[in-house]
């Protein structure tokens, strides 16, 4: 890796004697065709399709990940950019000033700033710390677990300059361990490894205890799922929770625990967790115990729809029922038999609700707009023959911000009923 | 009014020897047209409008609000429902059951599973009771202030039954007061009267103090907007409280001081409320006045718009901004002008804000869109010059359920944003 990047400045060292660099900035120039939409990337929009920009033989040439100038097809300046010409994503957005220095001092300032706003979010230091585009750093999540951070370069630009930017983590956070995660989808997009790496201190030898929502949650930071714990579901949890005091809870698809021992926090008598992962359950168990609870904690290990399946065939009954499935509808090609898949969730889990109860229902399908999930949700309970009310909307917490010019694009969702008596 | 009742009673009677009752009940038959959509009733719309339905001679005679069978173009019943010639919403569906007996017993039982959800949701009683259709009481509002209720009945069928809903409630509830507000603009298009009338108990001599998010509220039902305040934002207080701890807020439409008292309950060191309504404001006074909080809250009475310009001429910010203006997009014909509207109260409220700071923005629009009420919001914050985070979209509490038939029409966003440093 470390090869490829000298190898890129190398490169943006040679384009620069052909390209009429400005400012000072020893980097390439691009710029957009004239049918490209110029003004929306003025505007704020963060990207810059293949199809979209003037590529020749020299840009071809640019290495992924190096820092190149922006302008329109007048050649007046659009900002700092990203490359990749591996991605249809060809350039992304890192700073209106089409001079400004990508180093370390840059990414400190980034981080700095989302820091501030997580610190007014929360007490205790737990968190999605970057969000991507949203918080400044095109295709960069991390993920920060107390002392313990989890960065997913999942952009060309952020593997060349990990270095540097898990440098700027350290030093902004305090963070005393950073491991890189490469299991994220869009890395092969971006034409990157899938190699997990310790860029600082050392991998942790047991799973991290996370507080959240009164509950202590145990992730996995090296074997588990994405970076072994969903901050995401935070709000959702929270609000479920709220609904559970004296309640019994099913929480299917459970992963380490997120609705069940959120609600064993708020007081339920009993939580029953579902999910496919024994070592999922195992982590969830844990959590369980470590709060004084796993007196009234129970889970199952099976396929999800199955369990469903087969509680109805026992009668049995529950005050509050949440599934919160991994995606369904992953893609715009499997919206259909995505859909088709929440609504048979939804009519699965419907009878399990005790009258006056409530069912939680999560998606989190890109592809599945809050509209079409709603309808396939709605549909599923009134085929399980159940009346109800929709009382909540939610989406991901607010350590989870979207750019402006993507908000259409929110994946989870977490839809809230109350099945009449 | 209850001479109309008595009216409408007897013509049922005289209707039900030309009406095939059945189910032993005396009740008018109506039918829906071959074209209208049968199955959507039977799989849960709540609605039948005037254009669905054979509207004969005897149809014409049914008096406003007199309970009547629902069948299809077959003759298969469909349910119990409340009828009223005079609106367009020609029939609402009262209860599945065709024969259903709609007494003081009926909306007892359905009181009481609107009261169990309100008792899971909060602790102490001060909630909307009743939200209309998804709570099972077409065209009602019931909104609850400890030992006083406010009823709304914006149906002609609720009217007629007043006496017996306000009996029903004070026994499910053990409220002594309530009052009828007539305010509600559909009456208008149900034909009802706009008086307000005591039910029972007595008209409270003074504002009313209610406990939210930590905050208290004065709330005058019988002089204030609509029921004196609006319990629907409650969530959406709480999120912004909990951005304002050491925050300077500005609360534009406080009304009685929304966002602002809740921010100071959450610790801000400042808030100031605008609004148009010295009254309002007095109230809001009166409730920082009994949290102690007086030292730390300030008014400003006159026009928002002209508000927020005078603010940013003086180079003032704040941490948080909110507005919350009345609904500026009432109907699908004010959505345009609305939408504009909605874009210029972004453009002038972001400068205030500081670096790093919160902009909440409120629609209460039905017209408006989720999707609409954010594009012109974020317009209007990048007409400002100002980049942003979008980090939370909030609707209305969950003491506000929604028909799952009718759950695209949520009528209450809240948008907050990040305005990056």
């Amino acid at each position: 890796m470390n090869a490829g990047a000298s190898q890129g400045k190398t490169d943006q060292l040679k384009d620069r004697s052909m390209a009429d660099a400005t400012d000072g900035a020893d980097r390439v120039t691009i710029r957009l065709k004239p049918k490209a939409n110029a003004r929306a990337i003025r505007h704020g929009a963060p990207w810059v399709f293949d199809n979209e920009l003037v590529t020749d033989r020299r840009t071809k040439k640019i290495e992924a990940g190096a820092i190149a100038r922006l302008e329109d097809a007048a050649r007046d300046p659009l900002g700092t950019v990203a490359v990749n010409t591996n991605s249809r994503i060809i350039a992304r957005m890192l700073d209106r000033d089409p001079g400004a220095v990508i180093d370390r001092t840059w990414l400190a300032a980034r981080l700095a700033a989302a820091l501030a706003h997580r610190k007014t979010l929360f007490d205790a230091p737990f968190y999605r710390l970057i969000h991507a585009e949203a918080d400044g750093l095109p295709g960069v999540i991390i993920d920060r677990f107390g002392d313990i951070a989890v960065i997913q370069p999942n952009a060309a630009w952020a593997e060349v300059l990990l270095d540097d930017l898990a440098a700027a983590m350290a030093q902004v956070t305090g963070v005393t361990t950073i491991l890189k995660n490469a299991s994220g989808r869009a890395r092969g997009l971006e034409g990157l490894d899938d190699q997990n790496v310790v860029l600082l201190g050392r991998v942790p030898d047991a799973p991290v205890a996370v507080p959240m929502n009164g509950a202590i949650y145990m992730a996995d930071l090296t074997g588990g799922q994405k970076t072994g714990l969903f901050f995401d579901q935070r709000p959702n949890h929270a609000f479920a929770a709220g609904l559970s005091r004296e309640a019994r809870v099913l929480d299917v698809f459970s992963h380490v625990g997120g609705f069940s021992l959120a609600a064993l926090a708020a007081g339920a008598t009993q939580a029953v967790a579902v999910d496919g992962s024994a070592p999922a359950l195992a982590l969830a168990e844990e959590g369980a115990r470590q709060m004084g609870a796993e007196d009234r904690f129970t889970t199952a290990q099976g396929d999800a729809f199955e369990m469903l399946a087969a509680l109805a065939e026992e009668d049995q009954q529950f005050d509050v029922v949440i599934c919160d499935p991994p995606a369904f509808a992953p893609s715009r090609k499997a919206l259909e038999p995505g859909l088709r898949a929440y609504e048979r969730l939804a009519r699965l889990a419907a009878p399990l609700v005790a009258p006056g109860g409530y069912l939680g229902l999560c998606s989190c399908s890109h592809a599945a707009t809050i509209d079409k999930f709603r309808a396939a949700s709605i549909r599923g309970i009134g085929r399980a023959g159940r009346n109800s009310q929709l009382i909540h909307t939610g989406f991901a917490g607010a350590d989870h911000p979207m750019h402006p010019h993507l908000a259409e694009s929110g994946y989870l969702k977490a839809l809230f009923f109350r099945l009449l008596p």
